[in-house]
């Protein structure tokens, strides 16, 4: 079991045997209600079986459409009618839309009401599902209203991974490598051998193992930081172009992997920038490519203008001069200024046209 | 000026000498958008001319449907298509509805923009302006929305309480009343005598000392309990029967002249239940009884129904017994559970019956 140190209030992680018992340890207290993902009720409808009246919970569909502001009032009045108190618990079951949903109405109901959270994908396993942050939609705008409320407890179950698409988990490799490559080169190293053991048939343990050395790594940066006004930023290398892949691909290609492309586009840019060596940038290339195929292609067609605008608008941009996240090896990323037009645009121009597809 | 802590960031509460060289303050800084009442608005359009353009201005109007969830949405994206970004701030000038939808956008656009406060009725200098609270209606469930996020600075203009209604300065008191029952004897003696002083035309000077001698009793509960959790439930002495007045009224009591109801309820029944002398109750009902007029008959026609449906619901009680705000004397109030059916209701007839009118 983890504790992990929060502004509101501290909170555990703890690993249970299967959803089943993870879902009786939830419903066991009074006033719970569980906000379901509907896929996953479907797919483990076994394990839910008895545990709470049809009343107590909710079950909603794990879209874009349903993470915004314009519809989630109903979810509000559905928990307020059916008798949420503010003593009770909400208990969230889903990735991360269902989190970023179950987390945003958590911190504003009674002003913060308690709630757990039971992550079934595996990049709100290994990343989302301890650092307090909600984003949510509204109108066209993306992520632009959210919240820092950690859940009270976390739940993991490694038996909901299973039934994962295999995109789906290599999605959620993305942000383990994201982070093992933060830490340094040994756990990288170790997590790259590790990697070319697993099948889509078969992981043979090596992704809980990692789920554990992924929270390890993120747990000091939330902790020191949790608004992230600061060194918790370092968590968003690759990010910046990560999120402009995907929007201007329109989510074609999932979010982790997303995040590996934009780890090879702000390290292919620190090399232009002379902050590391090419090698760095070589060796990184050859070992995640097989982690991006075939998304390359996506990026490839991507349609340049709504990449560069995307950057451009990311929330995380103040004035003209662009925030990146850039490295100088494993273990050594900064942030950094960079110039939008004569540094970042022709850098990024030149690893798609080049290094990508 | 004051220094208020905060677990978001600390803030400063500013006196200024008129509401334009508060908002000339304001408007300094770059990226501002200011939130308006309307009526506000009107009154002093003077201050405003000038100042920002019309596009960095957002007018609404004070009422208690627009603060509702469902009526954010489009302030939201007027702020957003106009171009506030997250180095931006929002400046807040209005009374308590402003100071919760203003607060609430603040907390949870990009997950917490700068912002900043003017408030404009005594209730909102004396009281709510600091303590980070926002409550936002969502359909016909009222203030059960909300978050804890203060404004970065309070900017103070007694100039502004020279233009409100009578019956508004009165139930600012009703809080400035109750803070200093809290603080203990020599304070509210103090008060009390330099109220009698005070008419609808001239105040001398009396009702600025007071709000900042009213900040000063606040500050400590919400510094040590920014969360409400524990000892800052002490605030919400008289409240509990205050809010039931104001909703059973239909809200024809104002919300401070409620509380002052609501702290004689509370006095009555902390008599009956032996925590205090009958005199205290006396002496309380002399003082106060002057300031509530002529709202007692107001309650003396109250559904009584509805106010002990309203008591029930309040937020701030769990399973069957009531949790309130008792006393043992000026200065000595402490939160107990009450038996609803057995203590609370029959006092609360009898306080109505014999007590008010």
């Amino acid at each position: 079991m983890l504790t992990i140190r929060s502004h509101s209030h501290d909170y555990s992680v703890e690993e249970h045997l299967s959803l089943r018992k993870a879902l009786e340890s939830a419903a066991g207290k009074k006033g719970v209600f569980f906000l379901i993902d509907e896929t996953v009720l479907r797919i483990h409808a076994d394990a839910f079986e008895g545990l709470l009246p049809e009343e107590g919970r909710i079950v909603i569909q794990a879209s874009e459409e349903q993470k915004s502001l314009e519809r989630l009032a109903p979810v509000f009045l559905e928990l307020l009618s059916r008798g949420l108190k503010r003593d009770g618990t909400l208990v969230v079951i889903g990735g991360g839309v269902l989190q970023d949903i179950g987390c945003f109405i958590a911190t504003v109901l009674f002003r913060g009401v308690r709630w757990e959270l039971i992550p079934t994908t595996l990049l709100a396993q290994a990343d989302s599902c301890i650092g307090s942050k909600s984003s949510i939609n509204i109108g066209s705008y993306k992520n632009q209203i959210g919240t820092f409320y950690p859940p009270h407890r976390v739940l993991l179950v490694s038996d909901v991974l299973k039934s994962l698409p295999w995109d789906e988990v290599r999605s959620g490799l993305g942000e383990v490598i994201k982070l093992q490559l933060i830490a340094g080169e040994s756990g990288f190293e170790e997590l790259m051998n590790d990697l070319e053991k697993v099948t889509p048939e078969d992981d043979g343990g090596v992704i809980s193992k990692w789920v554990g050395r992924s929270m390890a790594v993120k747990k000091p940066y939330i902790e020191e930081d949790e608004w992230d006004r600061g060194i918790r930023n370092i968590l968003n290398y690759g990010h910046t172009f990560g999120h402009a892949y995907e929007s201007a691909t329109k989510y074609a290609i999932p979010h982790g992997i997303a995040v590996l492309l934009g780890i090879l586009t702000a390290t292919y840019l620190s090399v232009r920038l002379g902050l590391v060596a090419d090698a760095h940038y070589q060796d990184l290339k050859r070992r995640l490519s097989p982690w991006c195929h075939p998304y390359g292609e996506a990026l490839l067609k991507a349609d340049r203008e709504a990449i560069f605008k995307a950057i451009r608008h990311d929330k995380k941009n103040t004035g003209d001069a662009v925030n990146c996240i850039l490295t100088r090896g494993a273990g050594r990323m900064e942030k950094m200024r960079v110039d939008f037009s004569s540094d970042l645009v022709p850098a990024v121009e030149e690893f798609i046209n080049r290094e990508v597809g």
